[in-house]
């Protein structure tokens, strides 16, 4: 096993780390030069594509540039960014940094309807618990954790991963001072020890106003063309001086450039291009439309509720943002799912697949059943999915406490060897704390979606399954809903303490109906979950399996499922087919003031009054957003876009509808990465915003 | 019947013109309140929905209101326009006045470069040849016209309604001294009588640069959003003097609104709305795949000859923009076709038509068998389809050539009763003139557009084909080209002219290779010629029934297909999701700048001089271009677009890309009527053209 630290001396003797059984490997036939991989570009730092960069875009990078890049990307939780400056300047998204934005605004103000500009380091003021976190060496673990295992049950398999797992990465953090962890690639088929160095003083030091960050809102979201300064500037400090960092990104006097390749570094958090056709048609068929019919109904009761009042409109506002755009992605990926041209490319790669593992004795004796097993698993899940959701009681806030409580007396009753996957003491703890949380009861929000969870119950379990008969008893789903609610207390924390310390005895005698209700039901909720995690532990044993027969069947160059892990991704700045005429590479400051005339400048059109005043002030032409082929998804928002000589000429915050289907097929005839561009940056510090001095930092940082 | 000349006095008087059958109607289920008819919103003047727009739009013009909007707009060949000044001012798309613009331009000049503005009226330059008429009566005469009509068979019967259609508008203009056409309306199952009054001294009075009329070029045609000017102004003369009218609309000093009711009035030149699902899918199938391989080919031919010098490039730009115009808008038309929806809501309203018919025995013995006879000829129609098109030899001028000289000998020699279908005394001498036209070969493109003609033949006729051999030979398509073009006259208008003037003896006797080729398959040619005459006519005889059943069916309130008459639409100004977002219901001068500078000011989103001089006089935030949900297809360019109060508020010159299936069924969610709104025409004349006077004669024409 090799480790590779990235010191500056190990460097050259880096090599490519081989996982074991890689050896009789094929030649990937994904990567063929000039061709898209379907399994997209989301490259590992110790497996860079030298050959297939070369044969794309005639750029063979050396190390150097290679860790570079890796030391100056950080990542965020949830969120990727980079060093921009030797003073520790750290640049993200705006809506990676909202919430510390939110917390740090003064009572009077909210420096996300104002923008936040700190004219000296002194004002630079502190994000309660940010931190960024620097990846400095990774190191294939792959021998050591599949050593651990020795057991004959998959779940005993995986309780001794688990625990060789969490022992390496204990001993690691004892040894090393630094953030450890195994991260697990192609399903476990990899293993990988990654260590972090830690940030944890990071200050705020600019933000723009929300309505200039996210123009265009929920309507432009997940589009291009685009018009958002979706930037924001923090700054890491150590022993209370700003960071001397060795390594930050340059600043790119030019900015992207149509055509030319780029290179975005950061997070990309969860991909599905290993699913089989089975788990996809289970998305496709249950678990989607289940989302989106859940979304639709949540957005119309919020909806209704917000027209009642302009207070309520502001309360649920938030909310309704956040289910707009779980809806637009989740519809995105089933659009993907229901195109039958994409479906025929996955169909035709798992035949290739599947073929290549049948043609090798050994191989198909090894992993040749794993695909029908996990069909099996997924059809098996799909006759039950619906009482699963119903009986897990997530549609009423008072249910799914009534059934934490009584599970919890129940669980903690029991051995750790009998109790519900997940209730080991951490998990009861995690429980607990949940239900001892102090948060006020929105009743006209709980009685609402109450009636709305048992409507549904009923409509889709009938009236004769359990649940609708212990919560509805023959009643209306209102008027259930208004009986249930007048007499529980647990919308009180008190009283949820009490049942809580009275455990199971207090549980059994209480008359809360919803207690009632959840007691009579727990045990079949309980089956269900017991039912779907074993098919889920088949699904993850076998998906393993395929993880490993990847390497037996087309070697090592694909990029592995994204991990919420750093990644290097190639594409090329380039407009798309759209609208039946053309998408440019780039946008503009004009179109910026032309969306915004266009729609009469209403919300969430509408420009602010910094941005008005302005105007006068800006060169107009200069570009905003623009869109490369580079291959991200959620969790790469704040990523650097760097060109060929590794300075910043733009920065991720988002793609375009077109690109959601990538999560399952890399394609990139029309689905594109959208970035701000590093001159939008800049000119707008200089001329919107009074931090000419940020701009100026940048400028003195480019080498 | 009734005829409804518009004189003042008339007008009171005004009924719904009915036609015969009616009587037994059930009410239109198309137009109910608030629903949008699928047959569109093409109204005639005869024939206004007062009722569908009380109900749709709360307005109920009275007749002047709907006298003073025929009177005052006025068609152009091809177009639509519309006098907007009383004296005589017309206003129509650049694109409607491209052909006067080019010829009036001086020889060092290039007015459709320069863009054209007459100083004074002594400037105004009058456009040869260019006319416009007014629409001053409508008379139903479908009585007058089926009472003439008395023979047994379909062939006898179609030449007595020839017949008679010609003795009307004798007749008429004898009579009344105007311009008079006898429209058939619902395949014939109405024929009106139009009569028009025509201005034929029209003169250039402003043009804007064609590069700003048609800013976006082909990528942006059919599409929107859009920032096209494409708007030109001439004015009609009497007497040497400008026209003192009546009648012409008032200018809206604020433009369209944003939710308002607009009213489109002009001449939509074709729909397809009452095609049954056999002819639909005849185009979808058979014409359209067809059509848009001839249009790929020559685009191929074209671009690869224009690839090889800039002169080239210069010489088939026009053309190739023509041809990529056609592509993509029966590439439009065939996506209609293929969607599942539009298809499937076509079925469902032909299964309630065949209903209503098959309902009523009367009904069903005269119309029943109409849908079947109508499929059976499609049916054989797409037996020769691929023969037919190959045998009218169209792919080479000279081929063409070659088989009307043939013809022509021919068919001068036989009866008149024996000639091919076309092939009349006024046919012929069509034929002859286009054969005696002077214009010189382009032998390049001749060479290339007849190799890749014979390449098609022989790929889709086969090898044995007496087509194919006889031009082949055994020889490649490319060296059989060369063979035949070199020692051919019929490049040489002298050499035409002996083979005409020489008859059947000099055809006969000539060994040209096109030719002796033209002769051998002269009778072949014919006979795919009469069999599709034969079925066509088949269908038009049914397409007729339906006509005529469509009123016993529906009644009367369904607008008929366009037929390049005065037509009203209805419609809202409204934007429409796209892009995953929101099209906004205008475009700004903000948005043109944008989008130019978005494409780095390359063609065909260059700005011009003017336009960049203009940037710091204009108001960036005056409309542009706006949509609306007016029912339009081509013919409709030029159109005013006016409001409740008849005022100009734009000008159509466009659908965007989801418009062109409404050629079938007439939809609003997303299609939309593009058009330049009403201030972009008066600013620019202002701030961009030396042309304040023609907004202050705008202006001054308010009422």
């Amino acid at each position: 096993m090799k480790s590779t630290h990235f010191s500056a001396a190990a460097l050259a003797a880096l090599l490519l780390v081989l996982p074991a059984g890689a050896q009789q490997a094929t030649p990937a036939v994904q990567v063929a030069p000039g061709s898209v991989p379907e399994f997209g570009t989301m490259w590992t730092f110790d497996a860079p594509p030298l050959d297939y960069w070369q044969a794309r875009h005639g750029f063979r990078p050396d190390q150097a540039w290679l860790d570079h890049l890796r030391l100056a990307a950080v990542r965020l939780p949830g969120c990727s960014s980079s060093f921009v400056s030797p003073d520790g300047l750290i640049m993200t998204n705006h809506h990676c940094a909202r919430s510390c934005i939110a917390r740090v605004s003064p009572p009077e103000t909210n420096y996300l309807r104002t923008s936040f500009t700190a004219a000296t380091r002194d004002e630079e003021v502190r994000c309660p618990g940010t931190y960024v976190d620097q990846l400095v060496s990774i190191e294939d673990v792959t021998g050591t954790i599949r050593g651990a295992i020795t057991a004959a049950t998959a779940a005993e398999q995986v309780a001794q991963r688990d625990a060789a797992i969490q022992a390496m990465q204990a001993r690691c953090e004892k040894d090393s001072g630094l953030r450890c962890q195994v991260v697990a690639f192609f399903n476990g088929g990899m293993y990988s020890l990654y260590q972090y160095r830690r940030y944890d003083d990071v200050r705020l030091v600019f933000a723009p106003e929300q309505e200039a960050a996210a123009f265009g809102g929920d309507p432009d979201n997940f589009t291009y063309p685009r018009f958002d300064l979706d930037v924001s500037f923090m700054r890491a400090y150590e022993n209370g001086q700003p960071l001397r960092s060795a390594h930050w990104l340059s600043w790119s006097e030019a900015g992207a450039a149509d055509g030319e390749a780029v290179f975005v570094v950061g997070n990309p958090g969860s991909t599905g291009r290993l699913l089989t056709l089975a788990q996809m048609e289970y998305l496709r068929d249950v678990s989607y439309p289940a989302s989106l019919a859940d979304y639709q109904r949540r957005l119309d009761l919020l909806r209704r509720l917000s027209a009642e009042s302009p207070e309520a409109a502001r309360q649920y506002e938030v909310t309704i943002l956040g289910i707009e755009n779980s809806y637009k992605a989740t519809n995105g990926y089933l659009t993907g799912l229901l195109d039958e041209g994409i479906m025929a490319r996955k169909a035709a790669f798992e035949k290739d697949f599947r073929g290549r593992i049948e043609a090798d004795p050994a191989l198909k004796a090894t992993y040749g059943a794993a695909w029908d097993e996990i069909a099996g698993a997924q059809l098996e899940l799909a006759t039950f999915a619906t009482q699963s959701r119903h009986y897990a009681m997530g549609g009423s806030t008072l249910a799914g406490r009534a059934l934490g409580l009584v599970r919890l007396a129940g669980q903690a009753a029991l051995p750790a060897a009998q109790r519900l996957p997940g209730w080991d003491e951490a998990g009861m703890e995690r429980v607990k704390e949940g239900l001892l949380r102090d948060q006020p009861l929105d009743v006209k929000l709980e009685k609402g979606q109450l009636a709305m969870w048992l409507a549904t119950a009923q409509k889709e379990l009938g009236d004769g399954d359990p649940l609708v008969r212990a919560f509805l008893q023959g009643r209306t789903p209102e008027a259930a809903a208004e009986a249930l609610l007048a007499p529980s207390t647990l919308g009180d924390v008190a009283a949820r303490k009490a049942l809580v310390d009275g455990g199971a005895r207090a549980v059994q005698s209480s008359t809360d109906p919803f207690i009632v209700a959840a007691r009579e039901l727990e045990a079949t909720a309980n089956s269900y979950v017991r039912h779907a995690a074993q098919l889920g532990s088949v699904i993850s044993a076998n998906a393993e399996k395929l993880g490993q027969a990847i390497f037996a069947a087309y070697g090592t160059a694909l990029p592995p499922d994204a991990t919420f892990t750093l990644r290097i991704s190639d594409g090329v700045v380039k407009g798309f087919p759209y609208n039946g005429t053309i998408a440019p590479y780039k946008t503009s400051f004009y179109g910026l003031y032309a969306r915004s005339a266009e729609f009469d400048d209403k919300p969430p059109f509408q420009l602010t009054e910094q941005w008005k005043m302005a105007e006068s002030k800006l060169d107009m032409k200069t570009p905003m957003n623009f869109v490369s082929t580079a291959d991200i998804i959620g969790g790469n928002s704040g990523s650097p876009v760097v060109n060929r000589a590794g300075e910043v000429v733009g920065l991720v915050f988002d793609g375009n509808i077109e690109m959601l289907p990538n999560r399952f097929i890399f394609t990139d005839e029309v689905s594109r990465c959208v970035s701000v561009h590093s001159l939008a940056i800049t000119e707008a510090l200089r001329r919107v915003y009074d931090a000419a001095h940020i701009a100026d930092e940048l400028k003195a940082a480019r080498r």
